[in-house]
């Protein structure tokens, strides 16, 4: 077979760009003899070298791996527009600037491939976009962010609190200088939209995800989980809730036999439901160079073989916030008679029903720990601002979603 | 877009044949949405209806769920020889008859797809085959009969023997009346042939895997691996040693943090090594006629979109059945002094090098389990059949294989 060159224009080389460009020349044999076209790098686009425009006029496909909005944007969609493929790892990208990018692969007749962007390595865009064809998606749950969950590994195996743990996955390069963006659950708020597009065919922007990150969790909670045999994960859900889409990032207590609660460290993993198939989950590592370009190659490599694209989504995904959800309900309490029937008496209000209550400690370090059964978040938000004003309650309360085997439908 | 039929005929009216069926009907308008072309069960072949000959030449595509070798080989065979694409979820034909099937597929320009053939619904033939190009492979692990696993796992939640586990199996519907192709290990054998293929690329016969099932596997075995935190699990291994290929399947302890350590009842997963990209874990339920009805359906939408065909095997694997592994021995002895020297000569004489040893009971009731390091299967073979003829040795010695956090490379 003749072998034709495919031209690489590389846009960014930090670390993922070098692992990748590093990737190409490793495997450039073994793809075009698989293939018939070897990969080649035509061009970079780094700070000090490159002209993005030049690089674009001369390549086949463009990877993008600049990360944030711009200018990554304006690159993209240059490519696009020019009808060039482009793989991208960049979920900042793509949850926030969706539809003009598929207007641009639309008028270009390119296309836009992105498995990277969302948990490295595991095939979970893959797998969404192609092989569930004979399944319809209920939901998708998901770890799909490597720092937080190894932030909160790491809590429950020394027993140590938030900022010990936050600065042992810094000192081993698991979380940056600035883990805003990792903790406060954005990164992972990104990457469920994308999932969420790709599992209910419509467009999910960042800003309607709801999110909540772990930095107010305590190794108090982390205990609790212990105790009761459950696993506190920073837990990402996508899922249909009668005609509309809910999307949502938030810590989650999970019992133990679910597919997630023994995912630990740095890895990601993603669970996939459906009637018709049960679940099926994907694990593995979710970051790190070689993985992330391993990634790309693979999305170049069904570029080159003609794997079918990534459908654009169709619309805009109707979104809701009505949820319902089970909570732990963890309140310091001033310790007199009394106490738990008013906390019980206004969650009773709500329309909150108590699942289990456990009292703990004395006077001023009394506790009162509940689960309850599922409501409504809106009437157990509520609830908690009311139990909140009790004049005997010493903290603010602290809630904690929970997925528990007996309330899943 | 305007619309055209896609005519798949049916071959095998089974519980998956019947589910693919239902799914069709269920799924086509999706489908033609998706794909521009409607998929109709245009001829159905069973016991009592239906002519292969007539079916094969008014389809535009063939599903074939049928099962074993023949006829399910004469009829796939022409239906690839006249050119049509073919689904099978038939592991046995698969393994056994590859070289004559991708010859067919070769001379005819069909192409020949089997995600249900292995693992159902988990989607590891797709990544497997087409998500993995940027990385080298080096080892697959799988757990591939979900009849084992709910055997296994029944025993370790309830304690209870072999015999009754099955019973138990068998009364849920997780095991045949006949259970010997499950419980031998053969069915996984088939599968892990299959998987060795796509991993390494060259062809690797059924009669290539050695297996061994977990019939003799008793409580007490199961009772050891909870003592130490072990899961007792039916591992399918396919690996690369050197230049060669060993393709094996045979119950292992696993160690609590290996990610097939968690895997229970009737699931199946697999998981698959490469140094770029560490691991991938990919889980589900193993089958089911919904599930594999729907790996199906997604196999036939991915012929109708134009996913790359998979790729025949290039020649045949070059095998080998030297292996390394960790062992756990158990043996049951008359208590005297001297036994455990004995024991540990006859061992170091074979090179094989104890890593723990526990002695446990009195009298005739004495029982030596030790651990070892990784060693050659072949000496420590050897070494067994050497201890088993020593006069104290009251049992048959029971060897079982360790996959140890601390031995993997």
């Amino acid at each position: 077979m003749s072998e034709q060159l495919l031209k690489i224009g590389l846009l960014g080389r930090g670390t993922v760009g070098t692992a990748f460009a590093e990737l190409v020349e490793q495997q450039a044999d073994e793809v075009a003899r698989a293939t018939g076209r070897r990969p080649v790098i035509s061009g970079v686009l780094n700070r000090s070298e490159g002209d993005a425009e030049e690089i674009i006029a001369g390549a086949d496909l463009i990877v993008e791996l600049i990360g944030g909005t711009d200018p990554a944007r304006r690159y993209v969609l240059a490519a696009l527009e020019a009808g060039l493929p482009v793989v991208s790892a960049n979920k900042q990208l793509l949850s926030r600037h969706g539809p003009e990018l598929w207007q641009a692969v639309a008028s270009g007749g390119g296309q836009l491939r992105f498995e990277a962007a969302v948990a490295g390595v595991v095939p979970v865009i893959r797998v969404l976009s192609e092989s569930l064809a004979g399944a319809r998606i209920d939901r998708v749950h998901g770890i799909v962010n490597g720092t937080t969950n190894f932030i909160l590994s790491e809590m429950a195996a020394s027993g140590r609190g938030y900022d010990a743990a936050l600065a042992a996955a810094q000192q081993l390069g698991f979380a940056e200088a600035d883990p805003t963006e990792d903790v406060s659950g954005a990164d992972a708020a990104a990457k469920m939209a994308l999932l969420a597009q790709l599992a209910f065919g419509g467009w999910v922007a960042l800003d309607d995800v709801v999110y909540e990150g772990i930095e107010h969790l305590t190794s108090e909670d982390i205990a609790y989980a212990k105790e009761f045999g459950l696993a506190l994960k920073l837990l990402g859900t996508a899922e249909r809730i009668g005609e509309k889409i809910s999307v949502r990032v938030h810590p989650a207590f999970l019992y133990s036999g679910h597919p997630l609660a023994s995912i630990n460290g740095s890895f990601n993993a993603v669970t996939i439901e459906s009637q018709a198939i049960t679940e099926i989950t994907l694990s593995g590592p979710g970051a790190g160079g070689p993985q992330t370009a391993s990634a790309v190659l693979g999305d170049v490599v069904s570029v080159i073989t003609g794997v079918p694209a990534i459908e654009p989504p169709q619309g805009d995904a109707e979104l809701t916030t009505d949820v319902h959800s089970a909570f732990y309900l963890h309140l310091e309490v001033a310790d007199r008679p009394g106490v738990l029937a008013q906390v019980a008496q206004l969650l009773g209000e709500h329309g909150v029903s108590v699942k289990s209550v456990a009292q703990s400690g004395l006077g001023d370090n009394a506790r009162l720990v509940m689960i309850t059964h599922p409501v409504l978040e809106a009437d157990f938000l509520a609830a908690c601002s009311s139990i909140a004003e009790l004049e005997f309650i010493r903290t603010q309360p602290r809630a904690i979603r929970v997925i528990d085997e007996q309330f899943i439908g």
